[in-house]
């Protein structure tokens, strides 16, 4: 089979302390990734790239960040066109009064919107206050682009094999994922815990490229960002982003600094692979039933 | 919340050239365990392990090897009577006549059978034609058991992130795997792709310790066996059992030689673990209807 190759960037980057500033810099990461690699065909962002994670604390103050979302949309859509790549950002919607979205928007090289995913699996434990800001979205669909159909999920989504699967058998040819996740910032988990958490997440989504036998590219936050509620010490967004190949093989991994990281992916690699390990052609739907249970209750 | 530990041994050991040397075998290897871990509560076998890995070819004689079923439950129940154990052994059923399964069968402590686990998913590709011997098991059930409620599953099973889920999702407290991988013995698999192919095996597995929080138990077969047609060289089963704690942790490794595969688990470590990591709190039944579909085709 021909390959079918694409050149992948995420830019892994910091909040710059306001929202037009950071949209500036990721501006300059791209210009600085297009001058490495000419023919960079998709690049990915970090989940609420313009944005602080504004989640460490409940505040309703914090809606008011949607009201940029055509403006962000604009800003990155004269980004892809000028750039000529399929881009993958995540941006805050409002898509009614009281109902607010965490949504990954994807352009065309052209800047057109190729299409958008809502956030899922909304999280919420202690400085991760999502479900306060976050709608679930409706469902799951691959969006067509000009490098493949991208199975673009968001950040707690990526440790749920459902969501995964359900790309794949939507005939997805990689999954991606922006992400922000970092450690709690002082010493109330050991160094040990803190490592074991990193490598769940990254073993995790290894376990999804491998299991429905396909790429995964996914993009995370850099940096320390303090709790305005000043009630901790805040998060340290660790980075670590990666892009796996079509068997769980790891092709890029970036450190916890800010960074261009990149692959080049080949297509073709999952059709191949898929023919020798055919798990989709065994699956046993007649006895999947209880997956669309809550909890499988003692009879 | 209090520790409940329970200390697992995988018998990780080669064919011995006949049914009953190599149940002999199994006893001795048990023996051998007992003594270096007495408090020892929990032991699993690989897959098929009295026999020949018998579906490298397709050879309807195969078929008088379940005869022996009744038997195999015999020696196993008795051994684990003997050693105080609870005992996951994997054995040629025979439902009725056309009709054979691939079945695990689990021994209670006191030798009393505490439940059996058909294979779900058959595999079929060159050396592996399973799709000619056994028929696919009826439904996922955990056993219970007196160290815990055992998900067991059996080899091609583990590639199923659905599989895992529904386990979990019955409150299975344990992943366990009774595996017979290898490689095929020549030199048209590259070395490198051999790597990959071991490593995604442990990776898929390690997935689902970590998307279900909860530890997984995968026992292998080591040694070269020949192809009975002649057709092939064989294959090299990889040993490289496994074990991990809740969340993806690796405590133990097998080589690729024979070896008691030892490990302590605590089964409380889920219950903390799932506290700060929630994924079955926020699971989006209402948009998993895709999971009972062969393929979703365009509309």
């Amino acid at each position: 089979m021909p390959a079918r190759r694409i050149h992948v960037a995420i830019l892994q980057h910091a909040y710059q302390g306001d929202r037009l500033a950071t949209l500036r810099h990721t501006a300059g990461m791209l210009e600085q990734a297009k001058q490495k690699y000419a023919s960079l065909d998709l690049v990915v962002l970090p989940e609420l790239h313009p944005y602080a994670y504004f989640c460490q604390h409940e505040d309703p103050s914090h809606f008011a960040l949607a009201q940029n979302y055509p403006q962000d949309m604009e800003f990155c859509s004269h980004l892809a066109k000028e750039h000529g790549v399929v881009l993958v950002s995540s941006l805050f919607e409002k898509r009614m009064e009281g109902v607010f979205s965490n949504t990954a928007v994807v352009f065309e090289r052209n800047g057109a919107v190729a299409g958008i995913q809502r956030k899922m699996h909304i999280p919420d434990d202690p400085r991760f206050y999502e479900k306060f800001y976050f709608t679930p979205g409706d469902n799951f669909a691959p969006i067509a682009t000009s490098v493949g159909n991208l199975g673009v999920l968001v950040c707690w989504d990526q440790w749920y094999p459902e969501a995964a699967r359900i790309m794949a058998l939507q005939k997805a040819d990689v999954l991606i994922y922006p992400s922000a996740i970092g450690w709690v910032n002082d010493s109330s988990e050991s160094a040990q815990e803190k490592a074991l958490q990193r490598e769940a997440w990254r073993g995790v989504q290894r376990g999804h490229s491998i299991a429905n036998v396909m790429p995964v590219i996914t993009s995370n936050r850099v940096g320390l960002e303090l709790d305005p509620s000043g009630h901790t010490r805040g998060l340290l967004f660790f980075g670590s982003s990666f892009i796996y190949g079509a068997f769980g093989k790891e092709l890029a991994l970036g450190t916890q600094g800010e960074e261009i990281v990149y692959a080049c992916l080949d297509l073709e690699e999952s059709k191949e692979t898929r023919l020798m390990w055919p798990f989709f052609r065994d699956r046993r739907i007649e006895a999947y039933g209880a997956l669309l249970k809550r909890v499988v209750e003692e009879s």
